[in-house]
């Protein structure tokens, strides 16, 4: 299965693609759309929008999933994050995808086993569980928003697979 | 001038058109795109996105405001405002229209006269201004939410006329 990651941002918004049976993962991309905070919110919702939209049409992702915005920040980021990601959702639910929706806990709880983990953690397992620790570097995730969308495809990869097999073994027993 | 004024929400996205020369307004059309609460939120904003599109399609405005978001309302409730509204700046600027972006206040002082008023002066001002208030009630605005964008449209209106006559102005005397 191919899924899409989308780690939302007005300045930085990173997507990961992988390939997956929900135990090993490939990836086939990742990379940033970056926007000037020079330029008014509009144009830059316009960027990505156009920016996701052009790795929809290149990579073909048979599920999406997109991070849930982390209450702590300041407020005034939160609302103007919320803007690209009510972007993002529209712009993968317009491709006919259903869109998954995790926290950051989440997220790390299920790249690194733990919810608290350092970012720094969390890009050394989305390497690893890749195969790219020892890749050099320009096999590697190119930069932290990248990485943060892969991880939300790892996630939601692993999260559907679980799924999958839970609707598979209940339909066995009731047989 | 044809001005679209937009006022947002997950569940009510108001709309308002108005013929305007800044003086005078007429009423071009006004309505509400509701969505279900049922519905998970990349399908409520798939609605209000083809709802916004149907109407700039209809009416084909030449300009186009959003009222801000309201800080004191709870985070949550922004948070989720702020994903339609990022769906709402991104479907005008599609359309290739600049976006005036007002806040309540603004948009209350522009129209009744003062930031503070409450919703019913505006919406006594609303139809005074567009000469609805003694119009039977099949002819007066037939929602808050439409009402609130309608106000929206005023005060957007107001604004550029403002802004051309200063301009005009400014120009004649420097020549």
């Amino acid at each position: 299965m191919r899924v899409l990651g989308i780690d939302c941002g007005t300045e930085r918004t990173g997507y990961g693609v992988i390939d997956s049976d929900g135990l090993s993962h490939k990836l086939q991309g990742a990379g940033t759309i970056v926007t000037s905070p020079k330029n008014p919110l509009p144009e830059r919702l316009l960027a990505i929008a156009g920016g996701l939209r052009q790795v929809i049409d290149q990579y073909r992702p048979d599920a999406a999933a997109v991070e849930g915005i982390f209450h702590s920040v300041n407020a005034r980021s939160a609302l103007r994050l919320a803007h690209a990601r009510g972007v993002a959702l529209l712009t993968v639910a317009e491709a006919g995808l259903e869109v998954g929706e995790y926290s950051p806990l989440q997220v790390k709880a299920s790249v690194v086993g733990f919810g608290r983990a350092a970012k720094g953690q969390v890009q050394l397992m989305v390497h690893s569980l890749l195969g790219l620790e020892r890749a050099d570097s320009k096999c590697r995730i190119s930069s932290e928003d990248a990485c943060d969308a892969v991880a939300v495809a790892i996630c939601h990869a692993t999260h559907l697979s679980s799924r999958q097999r839970l609707v598979g073994s209940l339909s066995r027993t009731s047989r």
